[in-house]
């Protein structure tokens, strides 16, 4: 059973070849996006910023790279019964558009809350959405029995070490396009949320870039990972926390993600909701990019004037997704959300 | 004197041969923009649309390119006298950064009623902006009078050879990406205010895709150009028009440029401000970039299905410039523009 085959990932680990093989998957099928930089937005900060532009990636964010490389080493047998996800909105997005390019049937356990933009687009995928109340049920029970019940594959939204080496072409490409233009980062800052970006970006960095310092970046209220990082063990939200980042809301790190974060070195940052307002506006100004609030964490994280003074003159973040609704959008725009 | 020098340049014209040479000026310094793709959007529109993304070329505009092929080409001494433009803002820019870059000093005269962030960021460039009224002042005189009395040259928005040939290298570039995805462009669209990056892209493209039917796209309050290419010859604006495409308002093809756009068999379409809300907030949801307004005309027309009818399987926009102000901008997203 896929299912059975899934579950056992949790024991498993990702190395920087996986990362090579995924990015030869990917050659050709994923947007080896821009790295963006704005002269003007140097100036102001007094250091050199690029932006890794994931919302240029096929379905706005890059949850496609992770979904793309788990679902291309399905056997014939696992493709005829499909994959199973659950997803706040990218991951689902990511999953839909490369099951549909592989021919895979696709079934999405989604938060009724998510943004409709999401759900409309993962819907226009083609895929079956199934909706759940992120307050009263448990996404992994019923995307688990569902895929039970088919003999479907769950792609996890993290902790599948399939999905962290496709994650982890992110970082291939900015070691290699910073090679490009004959810088080697300072600081890498990567959004977080259950950590799948983060380690397998963390990784291909260690290899490619190893004096490169990475901070994992979360909304301050969903800082579960910078709190575990500190404590050296997985550490769940506390209670009743709130966010406009409905990208990054995960309860705790993964059972696979965290370890290969404390392993590499990774430490923890969290920013304010009106640090990533700010930023998603400046991404708009300056690199003319739609940012999502999760997608715009790191960018928050590198306006502050305080993170940076420890960061060196050479700090990238990846924007990872843009996913946001034009009312959102335009409230944040307007100074009014 | 170089002033001369430029006013000479009116009855010359510009050749594929010169579009190559600026793409070699240009190798390394201007984004290589991404064409961009929406599965799902083509699945709507029945058809396959491509997005070139000048928004994300330095400066946040394709004029940079003109801008940097023209003034790279100065020798010690006209450098040192300096380059003068006149813009509504995308030029100002283009020129305020490529002179910056080469240690040029600039002079960019601009209308008082440019949107504000085009002004606030030709002067972080650190260029001299001299401003104008755009009802009382003619800004021709006015640059070429600061011009003759510094010795520096004109870096004109359209009507010179040196900023087509640059501009020109978009349509390179929509070659070699559409070989390298295995297509050929059945039509491509491209805003038009002077006609310099009309004229450019479509010397380009004559020869590299010679069988893509090009269109120059106006603001229908402002088309000059479709009605000049109607009647074969020249013809200025009726008065009283209205457009929110700032970057459109120009009064007549030019000299260079119209007899390039006749001889290539280029045509015009226009645009209602309505339908560039529209392909803004379009550009939005499915390419999460942002596109000014009259940088969305080309994006515009090729939404109206009535267009489409005679424009192929395979239509690519160019998407010219992102430099709007955050305000308007909340307002088309909201539908209140």
């Amino acid at each position: 059973m896929n299912f059975s085959r899934t579950a056992d990932t949790a024991g498993q680990t990702v190395t920087p070849g996986d990362i090579d093989a995924a990015a030869r998957r990917l050659a050709g099928i994923a947007v080896r996006t821009h790295i963006l930089e704005s002269p003007l937005l140097n100036q102001a900060l007094g250091c050199r910023l690029l932006i890794k532009a994931e919302p240029l990636q096929r379905t706005g964010s890059f949850k496609f790279r992770g979904a793309y490389n788990a679902i291309s080493q399905l056997d014939a047998a696992q493709r005829q019964a499909g994959v199973v996800a659950y997803s706040s909105g990218n991951h689902a997005q990511g999953v839909a558009a490369a099951a549909r390019m592989l021919g895979v049937p696709a079934t999405i356990v989604m938060p009724s809350d998510a943004p409709a933009i999401k759900i409309a687009n993962t819907r226009a995928w083609g895929a079956e959405v199934v909706l759940y109340d992120r307050e009263r049920d448990n996404r992994e029970a019923i995307g688990g029995a569902i895929a039970a019940s088919r003999g479907a594959d769950i792609v996890k939204p993290f902790d599948d070490p399939r999905v962290i080496a496709g994650q982890g072409t992110i970082g291939l490409e900015i070691a290699q396009q910073c090679a490009e233009m004959g810088i080697t980062p300072d600081t890498v800052l990567i959004p977080s949320g259950g950590g799948g970006l983060t380690s397998g970006t963390a990784l291909a960095l260690s290899r490619e870039s190893p004096r490169s310092a990475i901070w994992a970046v979360e909304p301050e209220d969903f800082d579960d990972t910078r709190r575990s990082l500190a404590e050296g063990r997985r550490l769940g939200l506390r209670p009743g926390g709130k966010s406009i980042c409905d990208a990054l809301l995960s309860p705790m790190p993964g059972e696979i993600t965290f370890p290969l974060l404390k392993s590499l070195g990774v430490r923890g940052l969290a920013v304010s909701d009106a640090a990533v307002r700010g930023a998603m506006t400046t991404a708009f100004i300056h690199f003319k990019l739609v940012v999502e609030p999760g997608g715009a964490v790191a960018l928050a994280a590198a306006l502050d004037e305080t993170n940076r003074q420890t960061m060196g003159q050479t700090i990238v973040c990846v924007c990872s997704g843009g996913n946001v609704d034009p009312a959102l959008f335009a409230d944040i725009l307007a100074g009014s959300a």
